[in-house]
């Protein structure tokens, strides 16, 4: 165990019905809303729900109505634009990573000017935000809980991540109940994101106790009750299970980042809008394989936290053992998918590599086997 | 699963060496510190430490040189007018539980006026309170990673927790290296009450996933390492381990609290001044044997967690093994007093459980079983 930090300052508020709360949470940090939310909040209620609540508690509110998956950064500066104008002293983000990633961003550049990238690169510090409240839809991204909101820039097609305290969300309101209509695509991708998250944040060199204890908690959880919800929309009690994955997961990878799939899978996204779950999962059985014989304990400890029964095996057995684990969960949530069903062509890959070695490059260097430009494409290509 | 909430905005700074970052860390915060140490904190050097690396940083210093075991409400008030009068703004606590906590309330009432117990029982409530920075030099308490300080009111005998967010460290230096010197009682002591802490926040009915998880890997950690430090002090690794368990084990108490041995422990305290871990380890087992069949289901896994092989059993024989390892443990530290060993008589039990069910009854009622009057005075009468 060497020496580290660990500060995670965001308020969990968590539970069924908890939504109910926003009005009493917001009029803590500011009068006036923006309130920034996924194109799914308003068909499912939810974000009249928040609405009616914040009027309840007096809290002015302005819906900022445009949305995307992985969010342009042009985006969040029209968000930025209209929390100014509009005088919003605080950002409620509702949805899933994007929504929620949307909100930090907006929040950040309502209070620092000029381009976010400049932010994103250190090229310039922040001062300060305005402060956050997030209320995951999706248990997934564990963007709730941490301080990175992922953006693609139009110009470069670069995707990548303001990483800053200031984007710390005051309070996460972390309600199951909202997941129980969740249709099975948006169950599995998600679900499978935590996983993902919960797995390269163990694995990562930049891993400490605390987030490793962190992510063998979210391992645990997400593989026992993942397959339960994917199954059983309606059990409340296995979202919660899976909603605190989510969390978990997220708080991990705020302290040991993410590997390899995620380094690969940014490319994707920036380049083809490859939505974020399903890129990973494409790459995840070779990543894994090309791997797992560089960390054999963690990878036999995740093995075990999902279940698998390693008591004899040795631990190069047993870490083998978390490849075969990995695979049958994401078989039994329809995660399989190849790059090519994504969009990824041959042709693509020269530039995914080197955008991959360009702006992933301390991502990469998080996995417990770094690998050259000639293995990446090689990932790449195996995943066609 | 019911609902919950969960924050924790203390900074660790944890490692072996972190002691040198006490300077850059302070000047974050305040120009002109308040140094509350330990008695023991001279000999060791680490108080000439800690004054050097503030020189270094241009932090000017006073150091407030009174310091108690179980400390007095009335040298919280001490330190608090030295703070205003030299216009400290930054406090830094250097010792055990007892040094930490007085840094707490001196950082309160420095800003704070009045009586300090009107603030523990809720009659005002505190506007702010200055930094506070702490670094333990036991691995016992957990204080440096909790919003509770306990004292004692020489008016009432009464002794009891200041438990308010104002009191949160804004950072914890937890350095290993700084137990190496202990002697066996200082390890001891302090160790059997990392695992009371992580014993009874994970027992206790508010527990919830967040503080269950943190309270089971300190056991786990505890269990393992505190007979490894007791028998070898210099083994550093293991310490990282013990003093990791300590301050996991804090933050579980702060969200779930401590349970009967605490409620019977603190008027101990508070009438004949004996130290807290050695109260709480000759009303344990007792205490184990009274409550583990009214939540089999933890013990068992409180078993589980100290390495006891639970396979094959069912929940009652594995929680029935936990009362075992628990004495094992204590056996191996030399922890195992009478209360006689530690002043109690007789003649002082009506005024013992009077005080706890007068002053501890939250305390009380965290536990899986609640105990009456008569079972109150049945277990300290045991404990003789």
């Amino acid at each position: 165990m060497s020496t580290f930090e660990f500060v995670n300052p965001v308020k969990l508020q968590f539970g069924a019905g908890k939504l109910a709360l926003v009005g009493k949470i917001a009029e803590q940090y500011g009068c006036k809303a923006l309130l920034v939310a996924s194109d799914s909040a308003k068909p499912t209620g939810v974000l009249g729900r928040v609405q009616a609540a914040l009027e309840e508690s007096g809290i002015a509110h302005v819906h900022f109505d445009q949305f995307m998956q992985n969010p342009l950064s042009t985006l969040v500066d029209d968000g930025a634009t209209l929390a100014r104008k509009e005088q919003c002293d605080i950002v409620i983000g509702i949805g899933g990573g994007s929504a929620m990633d949307m909100a930090k961003g907006i929040a950040f550049s309502a209070i620092n000017e000029g381009s976010i990238w400049d932010y994103i690169f250190g090229r310039r510090q922040g001062t300060s935000a305005l402060p956050i409240v997030l209320i995951p839809t999706t248990a997934g991204t564990g963007s709730e809980a941490n301080r990175t909101a992922v953006f693609n820039n139009p110009e470069t097609n670069d995707k990548k991540g303001l990483v800053n305290p200031l984007i710390y969300p005051k309070v996460a309101i972390i309600d199951p109940e909202l997941m129980t209509t969740l249709p099975k695509r948006v169950i599995a991708g998600p679900g499978a994101d935590v996983l993902f998250h919960a797995l390269e944040s163990y694995i990562s060199k930049n891993s400490h106790p605390v987030s490793e204890m962190l992510s063998l908690q979210a391992i645990e959880l997400i593989a026992q009750y993942l397959p339960v919800v994917y199954e059983d929309v309606k059990n409340i009690a296995a979202w919660e299970k899976v909603t605190l994955a989510s969390t978990l997961a997220g708080m991990a990878i705020d302290c040991a980042g993410t590997t390899l799939p995620h380094a690969l899978q940014h490319p994707m996204g920036g380049l083809l809008n490859v939505v974020h779950s399903e890129g990973l999962a494409a790459i995840y059985m070779p990543f894994m394989e090309y791997t797992y014989t560089a960390a054999p304990e963690k990878f036999a400890k995740i093995a075990k936290a999902m279940g698998v029964s390693t008591e004899g095996l040795t631990t190069m057995e047993a870490a083998a053992a978390s490849v075969e684990a990995v695979k049958s969960l994401l078989s039994k949530i329809n995660m399989l998918p190849s790059l090519g069903e994504l969009g990824v062509k041959e042709e693509h890959l020269d530039w995914l590599t080197n955008n991959a070695l360009t702006t992933m490059k301390v991502v990469l260097s998080n996995n417990p086997k770094v690998p050259t430009e000639q293995e990446i494409k090689e990932i790449y290509r195996k995943c066609l």
